[in-house]
């Protein structure tokens, strides 16, 4: 009669999972299910999956994949206005490989940390097919708090976060394209680009000031064109942006300038994990000084109209840019 | 200047799925993140997700394969003692095949609507690889009042309900194994195995029996002997099984007779969805008549003994049998 054995699916989940699961209400991954705590606040949900080969490339690092994967959905938390409670984790893998999972582990264990969003439970599967890693996460807001697409009024400012176009640029790199090419004596600017491809920089210091001042949000993960549309068709409103003056990193000028890349492109590339938001004028300043406080560098780029046409991005000139592919879409 | 197009993504969920969020905090589906309410109590958080060629086969029914995506959550659900509050789901898919999808949705709404489990959100992706569908699943409990598989003690019984092996011995019919050839002649029989693999049936009625009787509890998804081990390794003890008491159906018992299958494939095959709990002697004349009230069948199969061993199963002679496999592992 031997002592129970566990199998390689409990073995590689208390090794490399257990770890990570810190919250009482994880029961250390040996129970069925999770408990959250809501503490009569709101519970945010948001689910995002990250598929090999389409969200990441078979040879991204182990660690930026996982950190990839959590961060995307502490993107939505953060435009949502709320703040990270936990997460749960379905990974599909072809297989077992020690260094792979240490690695992914650890990244996912250091994000989970740095954001406070601790891991709840999950489930392991075994595919025959790409690696697939799918997150559903969890946010507390103050009840009816919640900042939605829907909200933005003409009058609005359109505001971004950040610098909007490097995480496709970087995606160009890891492909060998033009953007590769025109950075070829230039690493750093080459690795810069590439980590903000791999490793979003989900802009949660901002949650409290979107929910104090944001007339509506959302984040920016399938390009700002596509994005900006989904945001004023929720909100049956449409926007002007002045395409002059959307905020675009050194490199990313650079890029422009040498014609390795164009503004259509960066304006619909995907994978920049920035806020996109509208902020009435009366919030605007309160806004821009606790953004400021967060550490978080945000841009007007235009204003809402009434309307229910696409948006408009207007050149230097005042022309139309035409841009034949909104945002990236799945099918 | 075009009006605002949908993208093909957008589509798809406005098609397909918005009409299964009949929940105000799904918002329709078209904000980034669904409000779950939690009137106070303690929010359940489980996920399973089901991967084609592991958990169903190619050729498997879109409606049966949405169902069983939500029921091996919403078994889990049961196992706790939670009521279904909502789910969402991430689809990973190869292409946008419409009868495929439209029968898909219509069994995921035939069953949320049967099991009170709204939609709230959810991803849908591409992937170049196998179907997958990963659901996360949410319930409420009273504070403090989910069933945890560590409460087994010595002396309780060990119950399970419904029959135990239908599912397993459904997959060999499908892998025309010697199930198929035994039950050449019985096309219903065939059918109601082969449907006990597709659509499990998750003991949701059961759920306030669990909760007010039961020491420990879990849903038997991996197979009774291995889930068995699970539980008493949580909770710190053994158990020794009648291998004689447990249910199997009448095709079941059928089949052990002519040596289609064995006892040991009956209790380590997977994918029964059953509850196996524990019940204190004192508890246990209230548990079985509530879950007759509730119409659920429970079979008590065994004792909780002290000890760090696998539990014995022993047979009509009481020979322990042996079990090499305890129950499926993906790795």
């Amino acid at each position: 009669m031997a002592s129970a054995r566990p199998s390689g699916e409990e073995t590689l989940i208390a090794r490399y999972f257990k770890p990570l699961a810190t919250e009482p209400g994880a029961f250390n991954l040996v129970d069925d299910a999770a408990i959250l705590k809501t503490h009569g606040e709101d519970v945010v949900v948001t689910t995002d999956a990250i598929v090999e080969g389409v969200h990441f490339l078979p040879d991204d690092p182990p660690d930026t994949i996982a950190r990839k994967a959590l961060r995307v959905n502490l993107s939505d938390l953060a435009a949502k206005g709320a703040h990270p409670a936990g997460f749960v984790l379905t990974l599909a893998l072809r297989s077992v490989d020690d260094a792979w999972l240490t690695a992914f582990a650890r990244g996912l264990g250091s994000d989970a940390g740095l954001f406070g969003c601790p891991l709840l439970g999950g489930d392991t599967v075994s595919t025959p097919g790409p690696l697939m890693i799918s997150i559903t996460a969890f946010g507390r807001v103050p009840e009816g708090r919640m900042v939605h697409r829907s909200g933005a009024k003409p009058g609005d400012r359109v505001v971004v976060t950040g610098t909007i176009g490097d995480a496709t640029l970087g995606l160009d790199v890891l492909k060998d394209g033009p953007v590769a090419a025109a950075l070829a004596d230039d690493a750093a600017a080459r690795a810069a680009l590439v980590g903000r491809y791999r490793v979003p920089q989900p802009r949660n210091a901002l949650a409290n000031a979107l929910r104090d001042h944001a007339s509506a949000a959302m984040d920016v993960s399938d390009g700002l064109a596509g994005d900006l549309a989904k945001l004023c068709a929720a909100s049956l409103v449409s926007a002007a942006i002045d395409a002059m003056s959307i905020p675009i990193s050194a490199t990313g000028r650079k890029l422009l300038a040498s014609g390795a890349t164009n503004i259509e492109a960066i304006v619909s590339g995907g994978d920049d994990y920035e806020i996109l938001c509208t902020i009435s004028e009366d919030c605007y300043e309160s806004f821009a000084r606790e953004a400021n406080r967060a550490g978080v560098a945000v841009t007007t780029i235009g204003t809402v109209i009434a309307g229910n046409n696409s948006p408009r991005f207007l050149d230097a000139q005042g022309r139309e840019l035409t841009l034949p592919h909104l945002s990236y879409s799945h099918f």
